[in-house]
């Protein structure tokens, strides 16, 4: 079977999957939660074979504890689930009644996006977290993990397809692809598939962007700025430097460019290095390839003129991600927030703020630099579109275009 | 200059645009307004410029009646600008405001996409509506119209720009591109232009969407059906299918393929026949080919064997546009209007319904078939978008890792 005849026939299975009830969704999360636990030697069995593979192949060290999956990995995913079961369901909510005349009825409906295909990196546990989010809110999902992970992958998989599927879920609910040829003929399938999910390096997302005519949500890069005003109190600047630039270093949120008030108080990097528990690299900011992403411990600090410098500088070479003043002006904190064209734009905090789950959404499903749909950190909305259903008894136009009907427009709460 | 320098300068004017006030922005409305008004004789003398040449040209006659402007077109733009100052600002709305934790306020506020590029067919009112709406929602436009509009446009345009940074708007907050080669240039402009809007034809629309990484929003074709159900009400069936065929033939939402249950009511296409004052040439639908966009008074009929049928036609063979069931089963209705995957579901109304306008949103940017950001028709929310906003007074990630701080999650209304 080609590839593109699997995609068609999961894109039919969308449509069963986009109306199920919440009960047979949340039933279905309850019966993958169950059968995740009763196999779960299953499935550290085949990671044992992953591991032992990745440490034959002398796979880099943080590859391979990502890699793991143990039994607090899986007790995070198994409540992972119950927590989205709790969530109110996203689907069939009326954000819009409206009667536009007598017995003309219109609503808008949340549904399902439809076929959603993600491609994730060595965590397994992604595998499980990216499913459930797609049963929740309805969708059906293609999933491609990283060949690393292959053996948990497809158990993990086996588990949660048998179990949906026994909990009433179409055959096509989800849908593994193992080999690197059938991603390329996934972004060739913008008839089938809705949206594609990317989580992994710049470069591959940026593969998938220029090579699909399929919508893409996520972020190539995370060039994340803080901005060190003249009117910054220095011990919190400090703070929130050695925060973004090291509490989790490969993190898209990470700090990778400085700016700094030329009259900014002194001593300010003499504190970063006093305060942070690495060694920090500081590289001067000269050329437009010194503003990059590193996702290391190197930080490239710029010294600017104006306030109004430090913003054109980040609108032009940031990502657009997450961007942060320091300073005790609240002026000088306005105009950064509303000029800087970012997702997060951010106040004397941490750009590693920017979270679906420091943000209290619950489930992330990415962080989107695209302006479109869903921005920032993204919860299960992001999966969600909407559809207007119109209900008569016979309307038709010509009475409205030559004034026999009229329209009242009555919103209904 | 480079059509990518005119584009990163108004990238540039753009972050300006996006925090004028609605005050400024309403004044720039109501300037425009009046300078349309005082200014109509020269507006008037270069439409018939316009459509001299359009006659010269033998252009045909519902081109050169679009190209038309004159008393009446001027009449509904200036009551249209006026409407669109009585609307709410859409932007700087607090679509969420949640404590994260004492003194860490995140706030999601609407704000404009930024930087527009419209390109649309011969009507030169379409160029000041379009102004006007991204006036409205913050947003700068690149506008390009039709070549044989090129007169009325360029004075249009003229006025439209004087007013408008006469009452305060930046520079760059509308441009004004005439030749074709800007457009392919326009379409390379990802780093500028964050949207683009087509309206024209079908192959214009896709050529476009193949042609640019920048998202597109609207609709390529519009393959709109009725379905009429073994249970429909001959009357209303035949009523319903003369509207969506004929009350304007040449619209997206005009239906092109009228799908038949083997059991609906006898006799139905005389009724139509009766009913209809003009003529409709019905085609048997038998191959793919046949079920298309026609824009004229021509309708595929297809017979099928059950509303399960007709769903999975309309889901392969549409466009994801607006369709319709005739049926007086309540049942079958809400089936079809679960299963069928388009941004208008249907029962008992002419599809013709799908508009801004007739669904009470004032003003239309569009109708978008795609599923991610709007759908359907769309109305001034199309041009926005949102950033998240967090305000605190040093707090870093490291303290809430450690348990030192928490997270206790506040909704502010």
């Amino acid at each position: 079977m080609d590839f593109s005849d699997i995609a068609r026939k999961v894109k039919e299975d969308s449509y069963q999957m986009a109306c199920q009830s919440g009960q047979v969704r949340n039933r279905a999360l309850v019966a993958i939660a169950t059968a995740l636990d009763q196999r779960k030697d299953q499935i550290f069995q085949a990671n044992r074979t992953d591991l032992a593979r990745a440490v034959e192949d002398h796979l880099p060290g943080p590859i391979v504890s990502r890699l793991k999956f143990d039994q607090g990995k899986l007790a995070d995913c198994i409540s992972g689930i119950h927590d989205l079961c709790q969530m109110e369901d996203p689907l069939f909510q009326t954000l819009l009644k409206r009667e536009l005349d007598e017995g003309l009825l219109l609503e808008k409906v949340t549904c399902p996006i439809g076929v959603i295909g993600i491609i994730f990196e060595s965590r397994p546990d992604a595998l499980v977290q990216i499913s459930s989010l797609c049963i929740k809110s309805g969708n059906a999902a293609i999933l491609k993990g990283g060949r690393e992970a292959a053996e948990t992958n497809r158990v993990l998989f086996q588990i949660i397809h048998e179990a949906g599927t026994f909990a009433g879920l179409p055959h096509g609910f989800c849908t593994l692809i193992e080999s690197r040829e059938e991603i390329a003929q996934m972004l060739r399938c913008h008839e089938s598939i809705d949206l594609i999910i990317p989580r992994g390096s710049n470069e591959f997302v940026q593969y998938i962007m220029a090579n699909s005519k399929i919508p893409v949500m996520g972020h190539a890069d995370g060039i994340c700025h803080v901005y060190v005003d003249q009117f910054a109190d220095p011990q919190k600047a400090a703070a929130i430097i050695v925060d973004s630039k090291t509490q989790y270093v490969a993190a898209c949120n990470a700090v990778e460019t400085l700016l700094v008030h030329k009259d900014a108080p002194a001593g300010l990097m003499e504190r970063v290095q006093d305060l942070s528990k690495v060694d920090i690299t500081f590289k001067n900011g000269e050329s437009p390839e010194d503003f990059k992403e590193y996702l290391d411990y190197i930080l490239t600090i710029k010294t600017v003129g104006s306030l109004e410098e430090a913003i054109s500088h980040i609108n032009r070479y940031g990502s657009h991600h997450t961007d942060c003043i320091v300073t005790e002006n609240q002026e000088n904190a306005d105009t950064f927030m509303n000029l800087v064209d970012s997702a997060g734009v951010y106040h004397n905090c941490s750009t590693r703020f920017a979270d679906g789950y420091r943000y209290g959404f619950g489930a992330e499903v990415g962080i989107s630099t695209g302006k479109l749909h869903a921005r920032g950190p993204v919860g299960l909305e992001g999966l969600l579109t909407y559809k207007y259903k119109l209900h008569g008894n016979g309307q038709i136009v010509a009475d409205y275009a030559s004034g026999k009907s009229s329209f009242h427009f009555k919103d209904i709460k």
